[in-house]
């Protein structure tokens, strides 16, 4: 299934410390535009300084927009000037991933199908970042539609590795600390693969929690947020919620109009997957050295032997990566359809063959068994409610891998931006997931994830600041 | 509240005699197109005579596209004529109400703010009709954003009078014969009240059973179908959901690939609303004449005073049609706020007032209540499931009213197509409702409403269609 090499295993390593590794923040910088200090705009002349620097080699846009993003990073500074910023991510540069529509730029959906698309309209979570004040830098690479094609993105601390995907260019360039904070999406693993692989923090949010306000996507798919620090990851995400809300019919994202603090749980538990088996060794003994720690400050930490609640979830969730691409295969499949009867050489082997193949071999009547199946692995979850404050696991199957490419004479691989096996959970289950930027792996970032009930968004951002605050990074 | 006249007092009276009114009918028409004796293209020339006749009064449609829908007929016939037509609909002529997406047609949510938008690409429905080999003539006239503010079409029976909205168009369309069924939509009585006032089928689905893959508008919207007869109208329905399912996350529509059979049900409800009080005498005499028959046929027709959860129901029911108004506003609010804010001259003020207004005084935290008061609702339907078959109501207050305008000095009129109150719970519920044209009310259409528990939907159009064959027409 294609040819990698993971850092562990020898190939180049990469620069990232996550002891020396502090990204770039803005909720530091309100202070300095409040006092006059600086500007929202000078602000953004830094970010794009950044991006000038870098983006030839790590490639995360798309579209930079800098007359607009100028304009609007004044208009910021005058609001400070004035004394009246419209929310605390005024003058905040945001990168959106290009499959949320916006008004001033295309939305391309990384498909040459899709090439010089410009509805000319914002997306929901779009324009609430506009009443907010953010300051829209540009368009962010997705994978092929959103898919399992990669893009041009590098990883920030080694060109060689993947970033992830589908978010590539939104993890990326948080990575890089071109800009504080960027809009991702997930429908399997497409947010909190990039992020582990970035060194972001990340929140994927509940299901229906931040109105999507576009074309219905899949039944997994959530809009998130990548950050260099959790302080401005959620109130990035609050503050899209308060201003255009959930899906319709779904209530929004819950918690604090600012950021929740830091919260030691009392009990975890540790979900393994099937992706357990597929840890290399030097990341798996990087998560006990992190498991460690947590029990050493006096949180208990329980595993599938521990718990027959946590085993009987275990073994619900296996085939629970399978069962999530099928259902987003299913729920794609008309309009891919669509799409490649009109653009039948504009779109990717690897896409037609896993949109389409798998999604006809399922079958209307086996799409709603898997809709029952899915109904099942959360039935099973709940019942960890009463148990564990939360669950940890890796946010990936180790550090970012060095994709070669497909294996001449065999089908194209699945997954050159990596196993998402520590992500379809979150998806399926519609539960809350943090990334914690806690690890490194060969010199490459490795994240710690925390998962919660649906609905308990905040304070799992709150165990996560905890685990940021009381556990030392680990390098491995 | 605005100047309304009905036709029981004193408007001039309609046209409309359900005894004798046949409409166009499609699948009777198949045979001929197998044997050559008749074919598709002279099918849809005689559905466009019929327009051109009828047009300059109804004025159902805001586009038609005879050079396309004549090249889709003539390959319907060629499709015919080699023995392999694509389904039991190709070549049937249809509308489409133009809130979904046709990439050979604008689309113009019947806003101003949206003139010529032409986003060149197919809504899933419309994608699964040109597959099923279905005619598009054109796009059907909503009312403004499928809200309150009404669009130019009259009603097919007296043009003086209301088509009901928000789906005016598609139900004129069909009640004039122009066309043997139409696409429309519902998210509060949108599609079950205009199928009353002008004498169709109307198959309302259950939540989620037909994909409406387009931009997520609210959590109560429906696609369905209105056709001059119930075959007709299935048979549409399930050509659509065998082709593209039901939205992500949901069953598509179940039931057989061919109409359901007429079918007694032993035990009806009847559901009173809150428009009990709103019939007129001689709209209540029809409807209760139509119970007497269908309690002489031998079915036991139960009443609120009958069985306590019927009483419940009702009682749940009371501030249904104002909660399914609230949930809808909130939903639509941002992108409402976004256009207005592009087009604010574009939007009339009714529906500033009744999309903007409302929302805003609900409030986030409103919102959620209103999810949950819901829920109070859907657990008191879910309770007749066990008492019985289906809930029979009429499908509006009376017949169509004459709309005379809004009172100087007045705020806006809420509902200048008609009002939407045994409209809603089907909405507000996710419940299955058809439309059976079986009263006449001032020689105006009036129709009866069968509704049941979501999923019920092949067993609500059996027990419609036993309703249609064996209770007499009623006029009054």
């Amino acid at each position: 299934m294609g040819i990698f090499v993971t850092s562990s295993a020898g190939s180049a390593v990469g620069t990232y410390d996550p002891v020396t590794f502090a990204g770039l923040r803005f909720h530091t910088a309100v202070e300095q535009f409040r006092s006059g200090a600086d500007t929202p705009r000078d602000y953004l002349e830094r970010c794009l300084s950044r991006i000038a620097e870098l983006e030839p080699t790590v490639r995360a846009w798309v579209v930079i927009e800098e007359s607009g993003a100028r304009e609007q990073a004044d208009a910021s500074t005058r609001r400070y000037r004035r004394g009246e910023p419209l929310s605390p991510i005024d003058g905040m540069p945001i990168g959106i991933k290009d499959v949320l529509e916006t008004k001033d730029m295309p939305t391309e959906y990384g498909c040459a199908a899709y090439a010089g698309n410009f509805p000319k309209r914002d997306n929901a979570a779009v324009w609430a970042l506009r009443q907010a004040g953010a300051v829209l830098v540009g368009k962010t690479v997705t994978t092929e539609l959103a898919g399992p094609e990669p893009g041009p993105t590098t990883n920030p601390f080694n060109p060689k590795h993947t970033p992830g995907g589908s978010s590539s260019g939104s993890s990326a360039a948080v990575g890089a600390s071109m800009v504080p904070a960027t809009i991702s999406t997930q429908s399997g693993g497409s947010l909190m693969r990039p992020a582990s692989f970035c060194g972001n923090w990340g929140l994927k949010p509940s299901r229906g929690a931040i109105n999507r306000g576009e074309r219905q996507t899949a039944s997994t798919t959530a809009h998130g947020v990548v950050a260099a620090c959790p302080e401005d990851m959620w109130q990035v995400a609050i503050e899209i919620a308060r201003r255009v809300g959930g899906d319709p019919g779904w209530p929004a994202l819950r918690g604090p109009a600012t950021p929740p603090p830091a919260r030691k749980p009392l009990t975890l538990a540790v979900m393994e997957t099937e992706g357990w088996d597929r840890l290399d060794e030097r990341s798996r003994e990087a998560f006990d050295r992190v498991t460690r720690q947590i029990e050493a400050r006096g949180v208990t930490v329980l595993r599938r032997g521990d718990e027959p609640l946590i085993e009987r979830f275990e073994r619900a969730l296996v085939g629970a990566a399978e069962l999530t691409s099928l259902i987003l295969a299913r729920e794609h499949l008309w309009a891919f359809r669509d799409l490649v009867e009109a653009h039948p050489d504009r779109i990717s082997a690897r896409s037609k063959r896993f949109f389409i193949e798998a999604a006809e071999r399922l079958g209307a009547a086996g799409y709603e068994r898997a809709l029952q199946d899915r109904e099942v692995v959360q039935a099973a979850f709940a019942g960890l409610g009463s148990v564990v404050d939360a669950v940890v696991a890796p946010t990936s199957t180790g550090s970012a891998p060095q994709w070669l490419g497909d294996v001449a004479g065999e089908p194209p691989a699945r997954w050159p931006t990596g196993d998402p096996v520590f992500n379809t959970p979150s998806s399926l289950l519609g539960a809350p997931a943090v990334n914690v930027p806690l690890m490194a792996v060969g010199g490459l970032p490795f994240g710690l994830q925390v998962m919660g009930q649906p609905g308990t968004d905040a304070r799992m951002v709150a165990v996560a600041r905890w685990l940021g605050e009381a556990i030392a990074p680990v390098i491995a």
